[in-house]
């Protein structure tokens, strides 16, 4: 094994963004609103609506105009409750009107309610000084038709569907889903539900990528467990590049002679295996079978959710045209002392405590528990010692979803 | 209206989470892993396997007993995959293994293969000190048979899902998904897709929390827009009761004679319309029609979002069962001055920018634009005016989810 130097993780991203850009997925589809929860919008949204569409009521109230005020009290000449098209306002009087109900024409100011006194013979004094335009939203005063409301490439939540469903569209232009053939390797691997061999484990990186695949809007083609075994190996990526979008693997990436998948890649492309200035995680195998690329993940479960987190994430994002990949991150005070300065840069799963970060007892790669623990990552960099109160980068795993 | 003093929204989360805890989900489901995201653990998940469940080693290399090392170079007399079920370690060799492979009982120490020379008749030297079990993953080092690894009351993301696929498990208990009745209130909505009438606007409240709710866990019944009209009214709660754990909803809560679905709330039950010390939101309706539970939003989209985000979430994740219902918070620097102090705590849509919270331009609670441009909210306490760079509290909006 050679001692050349890490590669900074920044590097790794950079390298993973420029392949993405290159391999964007150029299809998109036409959903409605209730499915395109998680995927990236393929084109502008442009606003083709003033909204609101018309001036509105912000209380409820008297609608007036205020070169009638010398004439109050004014009589009531009609009531317009939202959802209604009110007449014109009649010169000399005042319109019952509603939250959300829009301003008659002829109106410009609106009074509510608790400052308006209504007379026996139903007419309205108004007992306070009144402002032009006062409790009226202004029709556009959120948007005006033709601004761009959302770019292509946002990520659609339930908020940026709300806006979508605000401005009277039901359905939207996303890009396809990444197919992404999810391949874990290893002999020693077991899926739940099966009884455990001696020697062996229970997979759980299909579970664990499978569902944060589906989060980031990608389509999982499930290929399974993959056999230490080359012909085996080569025969299924064969079958998986006529689908996939991407091969994302997990373990069989070290440089041990049991690195089948390792082999096969060298055999078969140009794979290039990276080692991070990463931990957990270090050994990142980033290539193509044919053509289509393959990231292969460390095979530990938590090497794996960093690695596929901090780097897996941002690629699969961009591939679907997203430009912020990167996740918002915090600083928080160190919750411990940390002296032994290494050459690559840790991600200890932590929980906060009062702006505090504190570390889950056991970080090793292995204990997948502790991601579940943890809020998060707190990013302790490459060769720094820290005490504790320290500031520290903090990433919430809820960031990375 | 009465001037009386503003309920804070400790006191009305208070309220909210004892009405929950009162009708927390007695009854659980069995769901596979791939359809458990989302949901609520029902019961705690303890150990059935230590983990991992035989030591193995953490490296590519030999594995030895420290007792045979005045005996090297050592002959191999064993590989060792990973999966394998290893024979004991014969006395005086040592055994070739591979990262994730058992340790063969016997051996107490694995050395890297770097640090091995491999002499030409096949037998091993170490050239570096050894330590006892070193490079060994002991058995149990993750979790012990009988460890509570989850809570009951977890909600279950990848990671817990993987946790759980770790222990072989393909299924879990968890609790089954509230039944929310989602109702729109107001003569003026249109659904997305229909033509615009004169005065009306756009529902965008029913995609956001269609959507918030179902990643909530909550199966989402949709009840449609509810005409301003008693009768018809008092038909759609008696309809939606029968089947709904919860009636959520928004708009017409405000005090006006047009609040028809207020008025139906007041003649069929109890409801407690609470004026919060919050904004955008103010006015909510909690209650009950007949023995449903009834949460009564605003209707102005990012007033509906804070009310939602800040007091029902809560409420809808303790009826499953979640103790911890508050998001994470964070410490950032105000990027504005902040002079109106106002009677109510303010949430503020705000975008990070190198720690500064900068303030989306127009912060009406119609415009619903700014909370997709936002990466969160911003808490301005009561009564309080704050300068540039002064610290508040902020939630991400990816807490909320």
């Amino acid at each position: 094994m050679s001692r050349s130097p890490l590669m900074p993780v920044e590097d790794a991203l950079e390298q993973l963004l420029a392949m993405a850009d290159a391999q964007r997925l150029a299809d998109s589809e036409v959903l409605p609103l209730e499915d395109a929860r998680g995927r990236v919008l393929a084109s502008d949204l442009v606003a083709t609506l003033d909204l609101p569409p018309w001036p509105n009521s912000a209380m409820d109230g008297y609608a007036l105009n205020l070169a009638d005020l010398d004439q109050q009290p004014l009589t009531v000449s009609q009531r317009v409750y939202a959802g209604a098209a009110p007449q014109a306002l009649l010169p000399g009087t005042c319109a019952r009107i509603f939250t959300g109900a829009p301003v008659p024409q002829g109106a410009n100011c609106v009074e509510m309610q608790e400052n308006a006194e209504v007379l026996d013979d139903g007419r309205v004094r108004f007992l306070q000084p009144l402002k032009l335009d006062q409790n009226i939203r202004a029709q556009g005063q959120e948007n005006r038709v033709g601004d761009i409301l959302l770019r292509a490439g946002k990520r659609l939540g339930p908020f940026e569907l709300a806006v979508a469903a605000g401005q009277g569209l039901a359905q939207l232009h996303v890009v396809r889903r990444p197919r992404v053939a999810l391949l874990s390797t290893g002999d020693e691997l077991v899926e739940p539900g099966q009884p455990l061999r001696p020697g062996s484990i229970y997979n759980s990186n299909r579970i664990l990528l499978g569902h944060w695949l589906r989060e980031l809007g990608c389509a999982v083609i499930d290929g399974g467990i993959l056999p230490d075994h080359p012909a085996q190996t080569r025969l299924k990526l064969e079958q998986l590049q006529v689908s996939a979008d991407l091969i994302l693997t997990t373990g069989g990436v070290s440089a041990g002679d049991a690195d089948c998948l390792g082999q096969v890649l060298r055999d078969s492309g140009k794979p290039l295996l990276w080692k991070l200035a990463i931990k957990p995680g270090k050994p990142l195998t980033v290539g193509h079978f044919g053509v289509v690329p393959v990231i292969g993940l460390p095979g530990n479960p938590t090497s794996a959710l960093v690695t596929f987190g901090l780097l897996a994430r941002p690629y699969l994002l961009r591939v679907q045209g997203v430009e912020e990949v990167m996740p918002l991150s915090f600083t928080v005070n160190a919750g411990f002392d940390w002296h032994k300065a290494g050459g690559r840069r840790e991600y200890l799963r932590v929980k906060l405590d009062a702006g505090h970060a504190v570390l889950y007892p056991n970080q090793s790669c292995g204990v997948l528990l502790g991601a579940s623990w943890a809020d998060g990552l707190v990013e302790v960099p490459e060769n720094s010692t820290h005490n504790h109160g320290d500031p520290l980068r903090f990433i919430p795993f809820n960031e990375l979803f």
